[in-house]
């Protein structure tokens, strides 16, 4: 065991930890919660870290050694990730997680250099965090992590689109019953249900592809509220070039740094539009669970994939269990939503002290919707359509009935419909008694094909 | 139009109203929002009112003749509420309403003894508001209003519980199919579906009754802060054993004032519970909807009373319109949750300066649920039953395949029912054919009936 | 009284009733929940029944003194409007309000034509519902309004960036403590905190702008399910284009009818937008509270505007009853969120049930939002600073001991900070003790000047 | 690699996985999501496994070498659970991780038998999974796991509350400024405000304490959909009271198997009150951050215990990270509130689909609570005051000028409370100027220490 000593006191440590004193004690804070960070987000502030000490380097408040030690510890994030012992709940609006990545890499550094673990011949904070702060390198991570996951999801909604639309063709001719508030209603093409669906996912690819550009703004150089203190003005001016160069994400340096580091609206936007993809997968999920309700006695005219066995007792029984999977993932973002929103309105001052829950409910919400859309992509490629039981639905619905509102008008057809519960056959000898118009007569002026183009008239 | 003056200036008034400059400039402070206050809040506050001057008479602290005067002028409130014109979610703790019912009083109390309006010959701060302070009475007029509205919800639940046991009762014996994941499932009866609402029902009675006790205890006699600053001791030991026989509430004097002026989290725990209570009428509801969808097309189990005519384009459609309006209440009651438990948990130090939200959402929530309740009672009177459809979804469920296990084994069972796309006819067909035992013989095995007595077993 | 009937039965009215029968039900079917519609929504609703009579007398489909008189009754629209007697949460996918509005014209139309009320001469059904549906005319009334009150809160939003932007620039050089996590920190210019909160506020500009043209897709004659049954064609290709004209609102023909009548993610889009304008109307107002904390034993280093008298205690108390106006109208909008959020998600198949409290709430929050501003605009108006709290807080912040570290280092500096209990003459007199350098020596090197300048580094 | 077959194809394992067919399935289905399983819920899933072996070997319908393998097996669950490999948010109401279990069990129990892994000789379906569904198993073994962890929840609560208490005492004559509205407002005692947070959480304990009885009702042997359907009479009967035993948790067999199996309400009851317990863990927090704010330039009474070093800029920054943290954890479990509300509400008909995440947010509440309690524990124990801040604070509140009320009249001292910008001295010069009386005069008046007993009257 070696000790490391601050201020504060004094602390233990494994003698091959390359973690430290800063990452100890938040460890002995904040209880462990099972979170774990977000891969990307730790790649980001790795990479935020190796910008910051070429920069150093290139304007000279670097030693050319210690800066080169550090990017290439840097480069190492992959395996150094593993010391990172930090809870991602941490309070301290993410200090924790900071000096556990400025002592990992100092660490690492120093033994790049020949000296020993705990040497702080490379110091986490005169070194590996010069010129920065928590306050500017943490969100600017999250918001590097949040745009390369934006793009992940953008994929997997248009994989979901395409393989919706696929059906929407193959669907196109499949005549059946509309359904509004669950009742029979007018009939409609299978293929336009798909079709809808697939228009909604549309809007979601529109709003996540225009919110990378609102997220990239980013408060880095601005250190601890936005005015710079402890950075020189070269420094601030180009650590966001240098970041863009080091990520390939391309960030940039927002208008007013002090605004960029104590408002966090732009992850409530974000997080807004990712429960409206949710809301989209949510509807989408339970209309196939609907439309492959019974499958006997209830809609039953989609056939669940039988991805697993759905009971012990039950034969045979299939259930749909990929849309409950997404509806239960839209559920939690729909909660992180709540969590985040609250969480942005409630900074204070120079600094939102809440950004580690910010950042990584926003970045699981993300990583959630992708899940979410990769398994409704591959189920939904293998639904089925039990075109008998379209046909007997559209048959049966009483919606056929429409017709003959010309004939004998809304309320006498009401009324008969309602006498005969619904009943085609059973309305239709009511209303032949009635009227003395034979069945088959009547019959003949039902046409459901009619009812399905655009705009019929009665 | 009169004049009145505070430390801060001037204000204009009409001649004839009752309220004064602080409701005024409240009017002006706070645009409105068009929410309007419980008329229970409005009362019980004005029953406080009239406690204080009752006991202040008693201890000598006020004359008698202004005493008697503030407490006729209580007596009125019903009309007297049309001069309050402040809103419900004006900030500042709850001043402005009790500054606008201090004024109303005092306008009141000085006309009944002959003096104008505006005279303040009843003042409203040293007579009306003698030994209070918004921050006592405006929670415990807010716990009064909540109790009289729990009990009012408590009668609906009761009623609603009752019509469902009527139901159960009713459909003892009806067999039908029981679907999981909305799939088709074992058998169960109807009256079981109706009986398993009603003991979720009872459980939200046990809940709501015992809440009761947790609401009671107010701050009454604390003023400001809890501490009774302004108040002297033998008032705030009487005030809340006044108010309580003037009210005929049994609120109950808090054993720690302090505690209980700043924190609200028994509002959170109410309507924590009011939000139980709309997940079971949403259950109820969404379940009637399923149960009478199609009719047609769908499960169609039960009839929809047909309350109102349901389209102007297809004759006799009838629907749920009555489980609708019961989940959108249900969701305004979710959402109501998230305003009462973000603002109870942000109050601040020696008082929770939303207490505002904190009341007027959690009396709406009482008053939308009890709502929700009525209609839903009376709708469920009207339901009828499809036995046809029952009968029919029962025989048609592949889940009376399931005593062939038994002879087959689940997998070739299973495989046949999929083979047949869970077609009871279709699976007998493959599986005679394959085991050479007639489809007649294997009907035979078939009990659907046994399957719904407790414990039946392969 | 009058009686009216239809296939479900007979029902009374008042003899001067403009509302029918349908609108009398829905009083019955739906408790009252003491929540009004939106002006402007009843406004648009009326318009495009307008808009349909004009076409559907254009197109030969209705006889030109029936389209004039239901014409001339929705010009009438504000008079008629007392008519509306049917709850805004109405189950139904808002039927109610459709058969309501329609009731109405008809008998003001009838009356206008010298018929009874009552007599249906012109027919609410046959004529001022002519090819149209609750399912497209009420989200398009919907999007209508919302469209109109975004321009309001736009509008309200402007101007509070504007009176905030006016103080940025009145304190741009008062040079103040800034804090992080509530704790001192480096300093700041109070310009720059007022201009961190109007660059919050553009970005809600730039949002709210952006999303009009998101809401503005209608699915106007798409009638039922969007496949525009019971509608002709050249009337579906028309109606959109004579609505446009007759609100002045640019909305637009849907491309795809269906997706647009049974998805409302655009809804849930729109509320995102909104709970980020509430989530910085929230910030901004609790840092003004927290800077006008005090005054004298917290921050107090802006004054509140004294708008209402605070205390009837305590002589010349000031609550920031403003900002927490605007704060608890901020947690409505966040759990209109919820509201809207979940009822979005949970449409089915080719209707979306809940679109009556979608809108509702949608309307609710815009228009709480723009009180918000509205107030909270008259109120920074007002707002003065405290030019001597603001220096003295300065003086005595332990961040002054920054350009020290550069002398003794981080630790040491520390802690002498820490033993003195961050008081900033003790930590000198400890430094100097240790070190010989005189306190009045290591008092010249703290210059909180330059640490407000972009880039100060030590 | 190892080959399994069911009817639905063939899968490919590893030759030494406990785990099957089943749950590679599952694991295909699902993308993983992060999250773990509580171990609790684990360990009470073996063990009502171990409990169905007993009861069904003690009934005769297992032979007993099998039931003994299993019930061996079940006790070496803490080896086994590494095979657990299915997410814990997957679809299908639980089936997944009951069958993975059931698969482990089996291949466990098969090998101690001295039988292959995969060959099934104890099989999964026939004799694990014995007598039991999913859909009784799995909320079982949630409210089993619920009840270990409310136990846990309760004691931190307790050691919480204690410290309080502690420091309650202590602080019980150290007189300070009380704040409503975060504005200066009558004094109180240190001690009391301590006090007001541990009666808060008196009231936690109570209502945590209360709710177990709430949850021990189970649905174990009513199987699928609480008839019991494919479960014999006499294990139904027993297998609660075995389990019981087995796990030495107090459950009980629901009167309404049918409703316990459907309606989940209890979940959200439990977690109102766990947001309850939030609410008020919120609220202390943020009046600690309030109370340590500063130190300088704020509130600065209480001095934040330095647990880690603030600021590697500022020297001897010390941020509230304990409150924060317990703070971000608060908006975790409101936002799991909003996750559980909705899926509880959400179930159909015989069974809800949701119950993994209604468990699994339950769980993370419960086990975030603690969590938050042990770190305040220890945070609270270390916070230390500031006393001459304390008195300070309470010489230049102005609140100290209420007793002059009585002099001058409530608008005459406002105005000079006013015109003084709220300063004790100058107002006093002011007040002494117009009336003539001296200063030091007036200053007599002034008795802060009277205005903190019970019933302080001017």
């Amino acid at each position: 065991m070696r000790k490391e000593k601050d201020y504060l006191g004094e602390v233990e440590l494994p003698d091959n930890a390359f973690y430290g004193i800063n990452s100890k004690r938040a460890t002995e804070n904040f209880p462990t919660t099972g979170e774990q960070f977000d891969e990307k987000f730790i790649w980001a502030y790795f990479m935020i870290k190796k910008a910051a000490a070429i920069l150093n380097k290139e304007l000279g408040y670097l030693p050319e050694n210690i800066a080169n030690a550090i990017t290439q510890a840097c480069d190492e994030w992959e395996t150094l990730k593993k010391s990172i012992i930090v809870d991602p709940l941490s309070g301290g609006a993410g200090t924790a997680v900071n000096m556990n990545i400025n002592e990992i890499i100092a660490n690492r550094a120093s033994q790049i250099l020949g000296k020993e673990l705990g040497s702080y011949f490379v110091n986490p904070f005169d070194h590996v965090n010069l010129h920065q702060s928590t306050n500017d390198t943490f969100p600017t991570a999250g918001k590097i992590a949040v745009i390369l996951r934006l793009r992940e999801l953008i994929q997997a909604v248009i994989k979901l689109q395409e393989i919706i639309q696929k059906k929407e063709k193959e669907y196109y001719t499949i005549r059946k019953v509309g359904r509004t508030q669950l009742m029979d209603g007018p009939p409609i093409m299978l293929g336009q249900e798909f079709g809808a669906w697939a228009d909604a996912l549309a809007r979601d690819r529109w709003r996540l592809n225009k919110v990378e550009e609102r997220i990239r703004s980013v408060n880095l150089g601005g250190t601890a509220i936005g005015t710079g203190v402890g950075a020189p003005k070269d420094y601030i001016l180009k650590i966001v070039e240098i970041t863009r160069q080091v990520t390939g994400v391309k960030i940039a340096k927002a208008e007013n740094l002090i605004d960029m580091t104590q408002n966090l609206d732009v992850f409530s936007e974000i997080h807004g539009l990712l429960k409206s993809a949710a809301v989209n997968l949510y509807k989408i999920s339970n209309d196939i669970r609907l439309l492959s309700s019974g499958p006997h006695t209830a809609i039953g005219e989609l056939i669940p994939p039988p991805v697993q066995i759905g009971s012990s007792i039950m034969p045979g029984k299939i259930n749909p269990v990929i849309p409950e999977y997404v509806m239960q993932l839209s559920h939690v973002v729909f909660g992180n939503d709540v969590i985040v929103t609250s969480a942005c309105s409630l900074g204070n001052l120079e600094l939102n002290q809440f950004v580690p829950i910010i950042v990584h409910y926003t970045l699981k919400s993300l990583y959630f919707l992708k899940n979410a859309c990769d398994a409704l992509t591959k189920y939904i490629d293998k639904i089925e359509v039990n075109h008998q039981k379209c046909e007997k639905n559209l048959e049966s619905s009483f919606s056929n009935l429409t017709p003959l509102i010309k004939i004998f008008g809304y309320d006498i057809v009401s009324a008969a419909v309602k006498q005969a519960k619904w009943d085609i056959e059973k309305t239709l000898k009511i209303l032949a008694k009635k009227s003395g118009i034979s069945e088959s007569e009547l019959r003949k002026k039902l046409n459901v094909q009619k009812m399905t183009g655009l705009g019929f008239n009665l």
